[in-house]
């Protein structure tokens, strides 16, 4: 009985410690007071879905959205435009594959266009005024694109309106230098300048002109730099090839500034207070005009005077004379002016941009933001279209996704389809100026892709040292078309530089002008930025740019057939940057490098006091606080990097994790200065501001010292001095914010 | 058989579920996959550690520690300043109840002396140069403090050194409008202006008479002002009561821009860029020195001309002459001239701010800062080192709790002594300006406590609307001393309105100008803050500030016996403000109420429509998007406080309520515009900003608005259109970030 007791005894004992192990741990997770949030603010990007995205991306989709885009002209504000809009809308508002949600956003602002009725002229006119040659005032047509209504005439945006007549002088690329190269032997008042694309801005050709007198500017693209020197349309240029025709005219803005003129740093919106346009900088004084090298091939070879210095020389067959000033005594042009009727006009129209959302499902107050602008001017194919026909199909593959309950990005994904980008970056800027503290406080990162493709060799990147690792990893998962090689690998073989760790890694650039809509992000916003596109092999073209570019042939024809047949180049920007947009939106740990960043400051430094620290410590400056400062961030970021390390960041409260991502998300944050640069607009970042002193160092410094040197002036050592401080204190100020937390 | 095995299989499934449930519920706690941090990231602040708070602050401690930091003079970068650092440093660093961290940080900034061995003289000297008065150089001395050697002698900091002599004339507060009337009918030019403290900044005196020719001036505290009339020292003033003695001078800054002037923008380090001293804006053009009522009554009473105005008469028992110019012919000084001999010097020195900290466990990277500046004009016993003491105090009480494990706040905590203030808030602007981007990002607010007691009547507070419930909830729980009512009781009586709800609450007052270290984080940071202190019974005395202030006077002796005897206001200060210290630092969600912004912003946009509406329509502008904006914001806070009530925040994932904190943290943010006060520096809060037009709303408009009719020039109109602007999209700019977090 007792035995029999004992077994019952023990058999109990083993039934409730079997009863106890099940209850512990056989239930555990049914019973545990774990709330629905613990497993999702712990988790990582997931690569089985990058790996899906990547498959889905459809190369035939990217030719359907940029057929469908370039359908007619989109300039902004145009009629073109306007379908754009709705085109982007009912896509992002698709029931299958949209976005969360999507709307557009009216800004009014100020544009320039020339007059319809009057066109703008350019004429060689004789002594009796007779008119002895007219140039072309619309583009060649190959194909019905090119004879499109809506197709407007070449003009230079922003130029004023207005009659300017005399002789003619060739100008080289318009730059300070070229035009006080050309008044050591010839008085330039009264004169019009030729001049060609490249070297200077746009704007900068005429304002650099006005002072010696020159009254009117003409500009054209010379064949050298766009075309390797070919010319004939009848078997070198566009239709037969991706060159640009004779007459085909590059058109542009030519503004200095970017973002609306008239409304300076506040939104462009119905009742917004705005500057007189004569109180405007940065726009040309005097007439300008863009013309083909057809005319300008007429232009000059007909030109008098000395011959142009041997670097001024274009890829015309004939010799580039300066001008008597004017055309050479047996040119039928001999006597004869050269006379610019200007006929264009300025305006406040309604631009919009369209955005479009997928809201974060754990941090939905942290932004990646993606944009690219619609507006073209003309269809645009390349310029912007292949750049929104990418950021459509990264939009349907996500959207379906999302829509199909399938995935939701941890952060939430923002996207912009900016408007009137071709007059100054305007949309975007308008954006950044109206949402300023929002996009300030909460966004991680913006990615830009304006043109996607400009070639098909190779990819090309531009962004803050902070973003290389990101943009390395997601083209490591790409294949490169045309090889049996990935993106990256295939980048390396074009662009390369030896890493500090003796690795040869593909070369990014930095986002230092205001090439594109980053410029409002990187400049005003200081937020982390990328700028991607296929791009050229530069072995084989010297071409500036592809060469229809802001022309009447840039269109779904030359798009399909020189630039990217197939749209595979397309497809692999679309993988790459798509890629990078959800890791940056999906990962646990916002995945930026400091180090990196550490790397630029110092070989910045590195130049600045091989090229400033013998001369300022004459001038008693002293660059210590720099050298000082960029030490400071330097262990700054590797404590950081410690830190994370050291982190099993799944594991750590969401609040520590949360707590490193702002010290990444906000570390460009702390570079801004808004009174870094007075002279430039909406320029706050220290680190990438524009230079005129083309030094790789600190911007702010290299223009004072260039300015200084020249002058001698005290006062212009003291701003080096100045500026010394501001961007050390900028660095210490950067290098506070990741030290520690407290 | 069947029957007993049956009994055991039952036995067995009881003991087996007995087994499970115990192993299921009973040990749930040791076996959950449950991490440490679960708990601490939902907690919320602790009553019952508010209470046991409350019940240390101790009124003795805070005698004592008063009675240490007024041993001797401590004006900035003294010896005597020094010491204070010592002391603060052993106090924050004491190992049983200190701060987890203490440091001085210096800053090299530029200050303004009275030369020891040439004091500064006024004097009234006769046609043949004989000296027939000459103005009392030292204070009187009533006790051993007064004698100290150290006592700086009255002088006005930043007066350029000089000799002015001419004849006298009394231009009441030295105003604008002032010098306008004398200017009536006086030829000014060549005068010396005796003018009386108030109504005018203390620089702005010297800076409206340099235009009129006026070449020096004279400063003084009228009795009728400071003393309700008193004036003997036999028994009226002190050391008979807390009036100012005959022979008291108030020294001061006379400056206008806050901050080290020398390093604007930039932290006034050892190789900083300093503007050079002549480029400094805002300072006197012409020698200007205080002196006591006693001498300002020889003068003023001897003075010739015309009665003054009625309201520019004080207390002297004589009639207030402008000064004919100079005296009266009857006069014993007739025919003479008043001389000024200012020997004042600049010089950079090293001033120390003195930082602690308490490190958060939940959210370090989450600031509150309480502050407090160190240095005085003489010994500063209520100026600053009331404060002092207070400050001194709740650190003693939170650090003892840290050392002893006992709690450790949520958020950090940063104590800051700030050195220079009575120069400019030198010390605390300079803070701001080296960890602008990490104090920008991280700082939930500041508290400042300068004077912690003027008076013992009842509790004064002025800040961002948004704190006025966290205030509210803190005096509730504070007795108010010499009552039986709490000090929130106790304050309605002396000051209140009527909340929309028609409630009675306190009044609490606006941070819109730059009287002490608040400015910097309200104006320059855009950081939510709060300064506080007891105050007077207004009913009881008309006193502008309490009469001793920046003079020898200000001792422990006449704090301890005529501003709060047993130091028990003091107590109620640190009890009140170390109660919202610790619920700011402490509680799960962030205690600010965006709708008393909305109902401010209300306010202040009726008054706007009131004043300006149809003026500005018959300029064609529109208030209607400031209407809009003011909406919008009242939209957005109530949607906010909808989303905050409707969640269990304790149960949310932790970077739910992170994400509504940063929106209450970043309100005052959004409100920030760099550009908007370029005359103004650091002014970037364009709610708060400090304005002229004396109208209870919006600043930048109201200065505009004013400044437009008075001139009634087109541009100026246009300005009132660009406020209107800034105003509005600012308030926009903050709707936005409210609304939602995408």
């Amino acid at each position: 009985m007792i035995k029999k007791l004992l077994i019952g005894i023990l058999c109990g004992a083993v039934i409730l410690t079997v009863g106890i192990l099940i209850g512990n741990y056989g239930i555990t997770k049914s019973s545990s007071p774990e709330p629905s949030w613990f497993q999702d603010v712990a988790k990582d990007v997931d690569e089985s879905f990058i790996e899906k995205f990547l498959a889905e991306v459809d190369n035939m989709q990217i030719q359907e959205n940029l057929k469908e885009l370039t359908k007619v002209p989109h300039m902004a504000t145009s009629a073109g435009d306007e379908q754009t809009v709705q085109f982007m809308l009912e896509r992002w508002q698709d029931p299958e594959s949209g976005l969360d949600k999507a709307w557009r956003e009216d800004y009014m602002v100020y544009l320039s266009f020339p007059d319809p009725k009057k066109p703008n002229k350019v004429t060689v006119v004789d002594p009796s005024d007779t008119v002895l040659h007219t140039v072309r005032e619309k583009e060649k047509s190959y194909y019905p694109d090119q004879n499109h209504p809506d197709v407007v005439q070449p003009y230079a945006a922003y130029s004023p309106a207005g009659q300017a007549q005399g002789k003619l002088v060739f100008a080289n690329q318009g730059k300070v230098s070229d035009y006080q190269e050309l008044n050591k032997t010839l008085d330039l008042r009264g004169t019009i300048a030729i001049t060609r694309y490249g070297g200077a801005g746009r704007a900068a050709k005429a304002i650099n002109a006005a002072p010696f007198g020159v009254i009117g500017v003409l500009v054209y693209t010379d064949p050298l730099e766009m075309n390797d020197g070919l010319m004939s349309d009848a078997n070198e240029t566009y239709p037969h090839s991706w060159y640009l025709p004779p007459s085909g005219v590059e058109r542009g803005s030519f503004n200095t500034h970017y973002g609306d003129m008239r409304t300076p740093y506040l939104a462009a919106k119905e009742e917004t207070y705005r500057i007189p346009p004569e109180d405007i900088t940065g726009l040309p004084p005097i007439p300008i005009q863009p013309i083909g090298f057809e005319d300008a091939y007429i232009l000059i070879c007909e030109l008098g005077g000395e011959a142009a210095p041997s670097l001024w020389k274009g890829g015309f067959n004939c010799t580039y004379n300066l001008g008597g000033p004017g055309f050479r005594n047996t040119s039928p042009f001999n006597s004869s002016d050269v006379r610019l009727d200007i006929h264009n006009y300025e305006e406040v129209k309604k631009s919009g941009n369209v955005m479009g959302i997928i809201r974060g499902s754990v941090e939905p107050d942290r932004y990646v933001i993606y944009g690219n602008h619609r507006d073209s001017w003309v269809h645009g194919a390349i310029d912007p279209s292949s750049g929104t026909s990418v950021m459509l199909e990264l939009t349907r593959v996500l959207g379906r996704m999302v829509k199909q309950g399938k995935w939701r990005p941890r952060r939430s994904m923002i996207f912009g389809s900016w408007g009137a980008e071709e007059f100054g970056l305007i949309g975007s800027a308008e954006y950044t100026e109206q949402y300023f503290t929002k996009l300030s406080e909460r966004t991680i990162a913006y990615i830009n892709v304006d043109i996607a493709v400009f070639a098909n060799a190779t990819l090309r990147a531009s962004g803050m040292p902070s973003v290389q690792n990101v943009i390395f990893q997601a083209a490591k998962q790409v294949s490169a078309p045309g090889t049996s090689m990935s993106v990256y690998d295939n980048w390396i073989k074009y662009s390369n530089r030896t890493s500090p760790t003796q690795e040869v890694i593909p070369r990014i650039g930095y986002l230092t002008g205001a090439g594109s809509d980053y410029a409002p992000f990187v400049h005003y916003l200081g937020i982390t930025s990328i700028d991607m596109s296929y791009t050229y092999d530069k072995t084989k073209t010297s071409a500036r740019i592809y060469p229809a570019y802001h022309t009447a042939y840039d269109t779904f024809d030359y798009a399909s057939r020189f630039i990217d047949p197939g749209f595979v180049s397309h497809q692999a920007v679309a993988r790459t940057a798509g890629n990078i947009l959800i890791r940056l939106a999906d990962s646990l740990l916002v995945p930026f490098n400091c180090s990196d960043y550490s790397e630029v400051l110092n070989v910045y430094l590195k130049h600045a006091v091989n090229l400033y620290k013998t001369k300022l410590q004459a001038k008693e400056i002293s660059m210590e606080p720099l050298e000082q400062a960029v030490a400071n961030f330097e262990k700054a970021a590797s404590h950081l990097e410690q830190v994370i390390r050291s982190s099993d960041l799944a594991k750590e409260t969401p609040l520590k994790v949360r707590r490193i991502n702002d010290q990444l998300m906000l570390l460009d944050r702390a570079f801004l200065n808004p009174l870094a640069f007075p002279d430039k607009y909406a320029f706050r970042h220290v680190i990438w501001a524009s230079s005129s002193a083309g030094q790789p160092t600190f911007p702010g410094l290299a223009d004072a010292f260039a300015k200084a040197e020249l002058s001698g002036q005290p006062s212009d050592w003291a701003k080096v001095h100045y500026h010394l401080s501001v961007v050390s204190q900028a660095i210490d100020g950067a290098a506070y914010t990741l030290v520690d937390v407290i």
